[in-house]
């Protein structure tokens, strides 16, 4: 019944197209681990920051701004930052979740060859405002999108990406020179990898279970009580 | 040279594969007319959300619940609730961009046969927290992510995406019944298209231009002057 009724552009992408579509969604994986010194190649490096750059942003306003870090001194300082934050979120676990924290390794900020810090420029005038004015977190909203496109390229290149979100945000500002008017949205590790997990690493580590579809999906309004 | 220092996981996805990934890519759109009546398939849509849940998320806390609308008498109710915010923001253009803004067609609410609200239990104890205690925002970021693959996946279905953010968060809690604590990210209208354009709407219409990426990308630092 469904293939009858389908329009044309259903058949933009084959069925081959299609299952790589879905299976590259599936076998993405943060990576913190594993990175190869290989450096990647300025070529690949373009298709990926091109995908993120093709990405919707509000407006068209494409406000998402992309630091290349390859400097061994520069991801140094980074380094620096990450176990500052990463000493005070330890400090907020106890007992045996503390200690499994510990043992998580969760950057690869120095293994991996390229670090990306993908900023926004949520003030900019491109765009005219569109869409900006009852939901302005839209302009960093664009930026996440940007960030999802590369970690899929990425992922199809046998690149593992790696997101650090244990940084305080001043002290990456200050590192890195960001305007006060520039928000920072992630810090990436970018760089070949000899293998991809097959399931999140927290899930395989025991740290957190992935959650079923129907827990999420619901019908027409929130409900009373979740599922 | 490229070819010899590959590591083995780069040839997980062929030269076609990684072809339709950025394929995806660069052909998805932002679309807000020629939604199709004809509803997507329970199996199609359960292939989207599974794409969206597979996404990335901070701590794997998975915070993104998503709200399918099919109701027209709910889509209605929306659909005021954009006429409203696109009546204030109208009044903040004049002349010749108030014209052009006045022309425009933001939405598909009423066409597109789905609607999909995303929205984030940006406090949910799943993840016990790993990675938000700096940048808490990483719980929202997650949503988006979700968002991007979803509207990767529906791009290859022949399926299109049109993302309303002209709508107060506030009047879209209370039509969905969406509690304090959750915060809404996203509504999309969702239904398959005859056609995507073959470049952005509000470039195509002239409200904007893309940048290069050239003026996007900066190395090591944040330049004092940009492109």
């Amino acid at each position: 019944m469904r293939s009858e009724a389908l329009p044309a552009v259903a058949a933009d992408f084959n069925q081959t197209e299609r299952d790589a579509i879905y299976r590259v969604i599936g076998a993405r994986r943060d990576v913190r681990h594993g990175f190869l010194p290989t450096p990647l190649p300025d070529a690949l490096l373009t298709r990926l920051l091109q995908a993120a750059h093709d990405a919707p942003s509000v407006g068209l306003m494409q406000p998402s701004r992309f630091i290349l870090i390859r400097s061994l001194a520069v991801r140094r300082q980074i380094h620096d930052v990450f176990r500052q934050a990463n000493r005070e979120a330890l400090a907020r676990y106890q007992g045996a979740r503390r200690n499994q924290y510990a043992d998580l390794k969760l950057e690869g900020i120095l293994e991996a060859p390229q670090n990306l810090c993908v900023v926004c420029d949520a003030h900019s005038e491109q765009g005219h405002g569109l869409g900006r004015q009852t939901m302005p977190e839209t302009a960093l909203y664009s930026s996440v999108c940007a960030i999802q496109n590369l970690w899929l390229a990425a992922r199809a290149e046998g690149v593992g990406v790696g997101w650090v979100s244990i940084l305080s945000p001043e002290a990456l500002r200050s590192v890195l020179r960001i305007p006060a008017h520039i928000v920072p949205v992630a810090y990436l590790c970018l760089g070949y990898v000899d293998v991809f997990g097959t399931e999140p690493e927290l899930q395989r580590v025991g740290w957190q279970h992935r959650s079923s579809l129907e827990s999420v999906v619901f019908e027409e309004c929130y409900p009373e009580i979740e599922r």
